[in-house]
């Protein structure tokens, strides 16, 4: 197994949202990108959508011209063309054991020897894919936040049988490309990015079910208050800067808190579909159903702006710094 | 009971971080403010301090003049003084039960009988400490996130007997000086925003307790991965637009890994002793304790920006829509 060379081509496996999000990463980042995609014509479409998405990012001063960085991307007509002396795969295909299960053996049967291979899995390990392939050494999930241009985390995890050097040199190959990779020890479904919202919207869905507050609040309380704080630190962090003393100080105010809100947080059902209709019936007096793409579109803008702020904060901080 | 009037004197008892906070809200949006609080000089430190903040606000493009909006808080010698003629009382005293129902008291026995008293307390509900007090309907929880006047969220919380014409106009007092007030139904140990960030806190101790991740990497998934979104859409909004069909569409393709996800996060121990001595001794390598302060400016900075950058976003979708 060799590390991984700079500007070697990666490939990219299933071209929908999530894979030509990462096209756009690896080729803004200067490396040779071979998209592949089974449906035929799907890899092309993804061609075209990926230079509207680079105009976007011009536009939003977050690239520069879109012009080379497309040129670095081609469509491959084949699985073998597209592995074909690929430094590193992004398995991006449909979330389904049985669908990554498949792709993995055809993966297997043409990769090269040294090649590396991420899965974009969200919440199924890598062990429930790659267990009888001959490469899962090399094999583990890579799994990005939409989109992973704007959204710079990146989660590794390791199956039990993939090499500490594959989980080292995926790391490398992330932070060279911009993004920002972090590393669980070990699988656990959700991963930590689905672990966290998924704690967070449990507590949401109980909040509406018990008739506390509405969605519209809840959302507001986030988007407002929590938010502000968790879009330039993480949870520990926020702590540790709320108590004079730092985050032990912060345990023995606010522990005692915090463990009754758990005990009275248990046995009530959630994601119900009666409670699912609720909110969706709550989220719809606010957005039709019909406008869900556009406001798609200014939540991409408002992402695309918020990632020029923290840049340009990040890059104030290291200015002060010097 | 009478609607609170416009531009009325609003009184904020307690002027440590919270109240100082509160004041120049109130006094940023033409309240005239008097400032009281039972330690002797404290509320003078505060009123020097206030104007500290204001010069940072006018420098981030958050405020005009401090002059004016200084002048409109002055300091009360009593508690008497500061509530003669006021509208509003803010209570911001320390989060203690017993120190919060001896100040009502002795609230009560000297408030004017149209006057509206909300409380900063962040988990603690009203009725906790104002059941025995004349003015108890006129009572209700009103908490802020830190600093009041950057991240605009308010807990309205009313305790059982708070009548509902003083949620609404508290509601209005804090819409009308620029807040986002949201509203509990009733109380629940925590409301919205610390239940919230409880479970999610949880999670992220009980993955640094199984030595799945470091609090560095959880740190880091929030902040450059679910925080950037949850910055301006919170969680309901941000799912909703996450699946073609919206959030219905996305509880029927990710209920199942958030149900699994939930099973297995039951019966660890959290806000443990060691389990925090561990974690504080993660965040004393990044951070050592004598840099709390001068990181805390860092956090104020940002969050200054943000709440600008913000600001800018909202004005510029506004355009947009007209």
């Amino acid at each position: 197994m060799t590390e991984v060379q700079h500007k070697g081509r990666v490939a990219i496996v299933g071209t929908g949202l999530v894979g030509s999000g990462w096209a756009i990463v690896f080729a803004r980042a200067g490396y040779p990108v071979a998209l592949y995609d089974a449906v035929p014509g799907a890899a092309g479409r993804a061609l075209a959508l990926i230079g509207e998405r680079l105009i976007d990012l011009q536009k939003a001063g977050l690239t520069g011209d879109p012009a080379p960085i497309q040129a670095r991307i081609m469509v491959a007509s084949s699985l073998t063309e597209a592995l074909a002396n690929a430094i590193y795969v992004q398995e991006s295909v449909f979330e389904r054991v049985d669908v990554k299960t498949e792709l993995m053996r055809e993966i297997d049967a043409v990769v090269g020897k040294d090649t590396l291979i991420g899965s974009s899995s969200s919440g199924i390990g890598a062990s429930h894919f790659t267990e009888h392939v001959a490469c899962r050494a090399r094999c583990l999930v890579a799994h990005p936040v939409n989109p992973p241009y704007l959204a710079p985390i990146v989660e590794l995890v390791p199956a039990p049988w993939t090499a500490p050097e594959t989980v080292q040199a995926v790391r490398r190959l992330m932070e060279d490309v911009g993004q920002s990779p972090v590393e669980m020890t070990r699988e656990a479904e959700g991963f930590i990015l689905n672990r966290l919202q998924g704690v967070l919207l449990m507590e949401a869905w109980r909040l509406v079910e018990q008739g506390l507050a509405t969605a519209e609040d809840i959302d507001k309380t986030v988007s407002q208050g929590l938010g502000l704080r968790w879009a330039f630190m993480g949870p520990f962090e926020t702590i540790d800067l709320n108590a004079p003393g730092g985050i032990a100080d912060y345990a023995t105010r606010l522990g005692g808190l915090y463990q009754r809100i758990a005990a009275s947080t248990s046995e009530h059902r959630v994601w119900d579909a009666e409670l699912i209709a609720k909110v969706e019936a709550q989220r719809r007096e606010h957005l039709a159903a019909a406008d869900l793409p556009s406001r798609g579109a200014w939540r991409d803008r408002r992402l695309m702006a918020l990632a020029r702020h923290v840049q340009q904060q990040d890059a104030a901080d290291l200015r002060a710094d010097e």
